[in-house]
């Protein structure tokens, strides 16, 4: 994972504006020098924040210039009062920067319920926009932490239509992650021209192979926003979908965001492991994503996982119970390329000490064979510990 | 909750036979000197032990004397030799008995994958058989835990058709209890007289009203079990569906499965509270139960509850995640009686300040007021703690 990246088009800045009772940075901003194409994608959950209603309905346009993004403070639950801070941010933000209010969007993220703090959110929008640099990429990737232990940023160059295209992203998660949405938060920026269409066709099936593919805790928030920024800046010729140019800018999508999802994964709440379950052989691509997602969120596995047991019955019940069709004694599971069940039943005790080896590693992957069709799918997720109680026990107070 | 309770009709017996190897008690037996009518639920999970399947084979005949139970080993995950296992112990069961085999019923709870230890086992059977008595009711209950931390027994007596039925059971839960389901297992013993159909619809609507409305993490076990044995020695008038008589039973029926189906949650692996969650005013049952399940499942909010943090956002945040169209700007919820939440926004701190001190106590109500239609659903769950994670890291080893 890369530290930084610098594309001269595109500023930063992350400071510190006081929402955080801590002291830490909690006020970001990302700005593209000139109007950029922009496609998103949000939570489905149906209570959403301010901050998501207001963005849904601007990026009808798919123009966007700025995103101001706080840390702290979800702005959720928080009524007409909630749409109208938001709408005050992006105001504010937009006035300083001399553009368009129409052009910024919003993002939020902490705690949900609580008024935002907006004497000490408009004090500090100045500070922020007077701090924007093309090397202050770092500073807003802190600042639109909240549990996370690291800031997420990754980046690729490829040349694409003559010229060479940099596309760069932060994201930050830790809990509350789901399927079937975008992410916590995540923002991706890239020089490259691309028409809009084309550019939400790519985004939306990027966020579906990275973002969509991992799973902490089965919870669903409110304020799940994605956002990338297409500035043309590279001049390129113009990528429209169906060319050898589009598949080149996917390709570079899907290998930026999902290191940004992995991140998110390595880095869920207390977690100390990083897991891949992949379902193979499902008669659909709803069976297979159905049975993964449940061994991923099943508490017992995560649990099991954390303990270093290879409880494999566990993974056995979780699939079972995944509304799926399927036939038990078909089944076999992998742990990386050891075989611990073959058509149901244990492949022996031998094969048992050896998983309980394979576990001690960080990183894993579990692969349940229905052997029942051809489709499969793949999950990321984590384990389950005493810290993510803690940490989400504590988090207000 | 009751000690014991004695019915002279019905006989049991709970012994350690060693396959634990803790030397707890493992191998319970229930007898009825006569052949009883039966009724029964099991698991909806596709992977099913071999004891579930050889049950829902024989309760087609409706009829049980006696049901063998050993915890320690779900005999689940072990292919054609744990049916022929199973069948082996009711058949070892009977042949001491000197009744029909197809009279005996079977359940296992524990480790998945691993072979039962049939030699044990049958070793053990003629102790077990030897120990029959209507007094020994608690040593079954001590003998089918897993993880409980206490048996649980609950009974109730009424008049019925002329003459005093009793109705008892036992029950076992502490972890992987979920929803649209029997628990993991629970046996029910009367001495009334009720024919095979309305004893049926009379446990089905028991088990629905019960034990489908808890929720401890949302796993879903390979064994749960459900059962009835109706001996008719108590000398009434036989029941019959649609009748006066019929209701009383019914009541009988919830009050003591709403009872073990309580003490299942209290018994939650690692649980600290007892939380009700309950949803008013949905527009259908089928969205109450659904916002409910979600709310009382989620992660986030059950380590809220562990950390006494009046979190409300998050429980605002998983009913809009339940799939269920609703109103945000809706939406109130109180913990017991005190309203924390109007139309969607926080009632104020002071308000959040008595709330912390209402999830102080060890039960409470948590109501989420959709204010959209008629329908309302409850389930009962407990919190999420370290040690749910601690047990569950360490179950095998």
């Amino acid at each position: 994972m890369k530290k930084s990246f610098r594309l001269p088009s595109f500023k930063f800045a992350g400071i510190s504006a006081g929402i955080k009772k801590n002291g830490k940075k909690d006020l970001a901003l990302i700005y593209s020098t000139v109007p950029a194409q922009a496609a998103g994608t949000f939570t489905t959950n149906r209570v959403k924040s301010a901050s998501v209603i207001l963005d849904q309905e601007r990026l009808r346009r798919n123009r966007c210039q700025a995103i101001i993004i706080n840390s702290g403070n979800a702005n959720a639950g928080t009524g007409k009062r909630g749409i109208s801070d938001a709408a005050r941010m992006a105001r504010e933000t937009a006035r300083l920067l001399r553009i368009d209010e129409r052009l910024v969007m919003v993002a939020s993220t902490g705690v949900i319920g609580r008024p935002l703090p907006m004497d000490r959110i408009t004090r500090a929008i100045p500070r922020l926009t007077g701090s924007l640099s093309s090397g202050n990429l770092r500073q807003a990737a802190e600042a639109i932490m909240t549990t996370d232990t690291f800031s997420k940023i990754s980046s690729r160059k490829t040349r694409i239509g003559g010229q060479e295209i940099t596309l760069g992203g932060i994201t930050k998660g830790a809990g509350m992650i789901q399927p079937r949405m975008a992410t916590m938060l995540a923002f991706l920026v890239t020089d490259a021209a691309i028409d809009r269409r084309s550019l939400r066709s790519a985004f939306r099936w990027g966020v579906e192979n990275s973002f969509n593919r991992i799973t902490i805790d089965g919870d669903m928030s409110t304020n799940d926003t994605a956002l990338i920024l297409a500035n043309g800046t590279a001049g390129n010729r113009t990528i429209a979908s169906g060319t050898r140019d589009f598949k080149s800018f996917q390709a570079l999508l899907k290998e930026v965001m999902a290191e940004l999802a992995e991140a998110i994964v390595r880095d869920g709440e207390g977690a100390t492991k990083f897991v891949r379950i992949l379902v193979k052989r499902a008669r659909s691509q709803a069976d297979a994503r159905a049975v993964a997602f449940k061994v991923a969120n099943s508490p017992l596995v995560k649990t099991a996982i954390f303990g270093e047991d290879p409880n494999w019955g566990r993974i056995l019940a979780a699939a079972g119970s995944a509304g799926v069709s399927l036939n038990p004694e078909r089944i076999d599971i992998y742990f990386d390329n050891l075989q611990l069940v073959r058509k149901g039943v244990s492949s022996g005790e031998e094969a048992e000490k050896k998983a309980g080896r394979v576990l001690k590693n960080k990183r894993l992957r579990i692969t349940v064979d229905l052997n029942l069709g051809k489709a499969k799918a793949e999950i990321s997720t984590c384990d389950l510990t005493p810290d993510y109680v803690k940490i989400n026990a504590a988090y207000r107070t």
